[in-house]
């Protein structure tokens, strides 16, 4: 079909242009160059975006839509503006990848080096939805590892995890180089058997006061939250994570099929 | 492996409970509480969270750690407090498949009606990006479809949505029900050929005060933002899609398999 069609449809045409409303459209801007900044579009310039000018022609939108696209991305803490350089892209997303299960230092192990902050670890009685959900035997109080660890990429905050694992497994992490090391490879290791698959669920929160400070965030930043239940090739639940992302920091990317 | 391992590893155990540091156990309980809430765990008790003391007893925590677990579900607005029945769940989140391509109305069809309020629909110029991952011939400035919806389920507004979809499909879809309608259902109608992939990316940010407004929402709220671009069965890219999910309103769940 080509564009001939729309003389075919003058009606619903003009009705439509009537009835455009005043759109979103700094909104609209802002959600374009996200995309560029994230996907690394400016990289070749340095980082820096195109003048106020040459978007405003090359987006159609007036001086005023600009600057509030551009107030966007700087209040997501995507950008900055720099005195006699224009606006430059200061912070960089990394993308975690949604078709396969990888842990941290494995998804960005181009990035840079993941180094894990062990806030604490040790056993405590299982809460009855934890037990539940690892299908420990003992049911409610059986002894689980908690491990709880402020990830950092080339020493930025990335995520605040907090990791419950059955202690048959968890007794041999408490020997383990966790600093340094993925969760995933270390249950591997131990097991001596790979992980089969992990059920996630994301959410996009607010970050309370305290999870802010730990990852360095401002107060209320949006954190994506993933929930994982990571388990064993044989199906066995070893491994309950909830994870604290921020929101500025990762992205999550993957590829969604439509047949069944 | 039994917990009876737990004796030959007396040292690292010993030393792990030592340098065991002060958790962030409200935010912990806070994890543990928001997954049963939003799993509907507390359905068959009315709706009605156990009493606090309960809570201190069944997660061995204080008074204060439960009081400040509920402080932050009641920040997300998941849990409110009513004198006389205690805290109670007041928001629903509606999971959303990344197992499967799915159109909302398609995805959260047992949960009631998804309408849309169509507030912006019309012909615009392609911007550059938008014509490269829309791959049109005519590159930029071809005429795209540009459709701004408010989405609602159940009259609640749940998300959004900035489309760009190419003319030759996009001037079918002006007489469409857009109201009624999932933009995906009309494509496969309009074009005779069923979707195929869709790359994905999702993020959390916070909302503008427009987005905010627009979907009801507190200002500084967290989004879940989708980015997606969805192909026909045969890879035509068809529609790229912005959308802007309220973070208290929807989350994402899916498989991830270890295997490659």
């Amino acid at each position: 079909m080509s564009l001939d069609r729309v003389r075919e449809h003058p009606a619903p045409l003009a009705a439509a242009r009537r009835r455009r409303l005043r759109a979103d459209q700094a909104l609209q801007l802002a959600d374009l160059l996200r995309r560029q900044v994230l996907a690394g579009g400016f990289d070749r310039d340095g980082g820096v975006l195109p003048h106020e000018d040459t978007l405003r022609a090359a987006y159609r939108v007036s001086r005023n839509t600009v600057r509030q696209a551009l107030d966007l991305l700087r209040a997501e803490q995507l950008v900055e503006r720099q005195p006699g350089l224009g606006t430059i892209v200061v912070a960089r997303k990394y993308s975690h990848g949604l078709d396969r299960l990888q842990g941290l230092a494995e998804t960005l192990r181009e990035h840079g080096r993941v180094t894990n902050e062990v806030r604490t670890v040790g056993p405590v009685p299982a809460p009855a939805c934890v037990a539940d959900r690892l299908r420990l035997a003992g049911g409610d109080g059986a002894q689980v590892l908690y491990v709880e660890r402020l990830r950092r990429l080339n020493g930025l905050p990335l995520s605040l995890d907090l990791t419950y694992i059955p202690m048959d497994i968890g007794i041999e992490l408490l020997g383990a180089d966790l600093e340094n090391n993925d969760v995933f490879r270390l249950l591997e290791e131990i097991t001596g058997c790979r992980l089969g698959t992990a059920q996630i669920t994301l959410e996009a929160v607010n970050a309370d006061a305290h999870s802010a400070a730990v990852l360095q965030a401002p107060r209320s930043a949006a954190v994506l939250m993933v929930e994982r239940l990571t388990h064993l090739s044989d199906g066995r639940p070893v491994d309950l994570e909830f994870i604290h992302f921020r929101g500025d920091r990762i992205s999550m990317s993957g590829v969604l099929h439509r047949a069944a």
